[in-house]
């Protein structure tokens, strides 16, 4: 049985979702997005992004986390922007013991859809289906939750690759 | 009386400064770097960042703090990863109630070394003048050291425009 977080770091929105499996069923377990003020300074929003992560992985206890890795070309103002929100993220993880997985965005949506160039709609659905939710969830929620059912799904495959199934 | 802290983000080299305004002089109080261990995840890395800054606020109470604004054109891997200490520096400063005040690197150059394309040896050897040290600090504390005399002195100029001196 492993639990997994996934992050989508953003600091206007930040979206998470824990999945959990067992044996070789996913199950969805919860999701959210952190919304920020937008009026307030970077410094005071990654404050409101730090309390919620600390609270989602207290009330969740994941065992691992999970996030795309940085694999992009935007521009450098924006790379530094979601750096912040995401440096909260890895920060929270590691002070409460969670390893931080990383998986590039087309495997992501490989994961998901089947193609590493599906849109975002596209993975939402998938996750709806994947996971039998009863709607599709807000976009940040649902690459968090595609984060998470990556890893989950990837770490089955490595075990198995293995001989060597993990808890 | 305004005693400034002045940070130089990087996730493996994180420099911080502090100085204090009497009256119409600047005086040191203490600087430093950060060292990480290269060979840790990001995650725990920023980890040891947030502790050491938490520190430096407990041992040094600054009333403000400062950074340079993101004003470049590397490449966004870079960006993103000088991104995640950047987080976590104004995270530790939000939540000990400072404000922190962004100033763009070739404004902390022209303060210091009187022009903006100033390099950083020229920096470094002007703040060993400027505040009176008996040698000149390691390359990222010195650029924290200068950008929170920036700070100060942009705040003394301020006031007095203003004719309403700050405290």
């Amino acid at each position: 049985m492993t639990v997994a977080l996934g992050l989508d770091p953003g600091t206007r929105h930040f979206g998470w979702g824990v999945v959990e499996r067992r044996g070789t069923r996913l199950v969805h377990v919860a999701h959210g997005v952190v919304d920020t003020d937008e009026d307030a300074p970077i410094a005071v929003r990654l404050v409101t992004i730090e309390r919620e992560l600390v609270e989602v992985v207290r009330a969740h206890a994941p065992e691992v986390a999970s996030v795309e890795a940085i694999f992009f070309a935007k521009d450098p103002q924006a790379a530094v922007k979601l750096g912040h929100a995401r440096g909260v993220a890895l920060l929270v993880c590691a002070r409460a013991g969670l390893d931080v997985a990383e998986y590039p965005p087309a495997r992501v949506k490989r994961t998901l859809a089947g193609s590493g160039r599906a849109d975002k709609s596209q993975v939402a659905q998938m996750i709806r289906v994947v996971l039998g939710l009863a709607a599709v969830p807000p976009s940040d929620a649902a690459d968090a939750l595609a984060v998470a059912v990556t890893h989950l799904q990837h770490a089955a495959i490595t075990a198995g690759m293995k001989g060597n199934p993990r808890r």
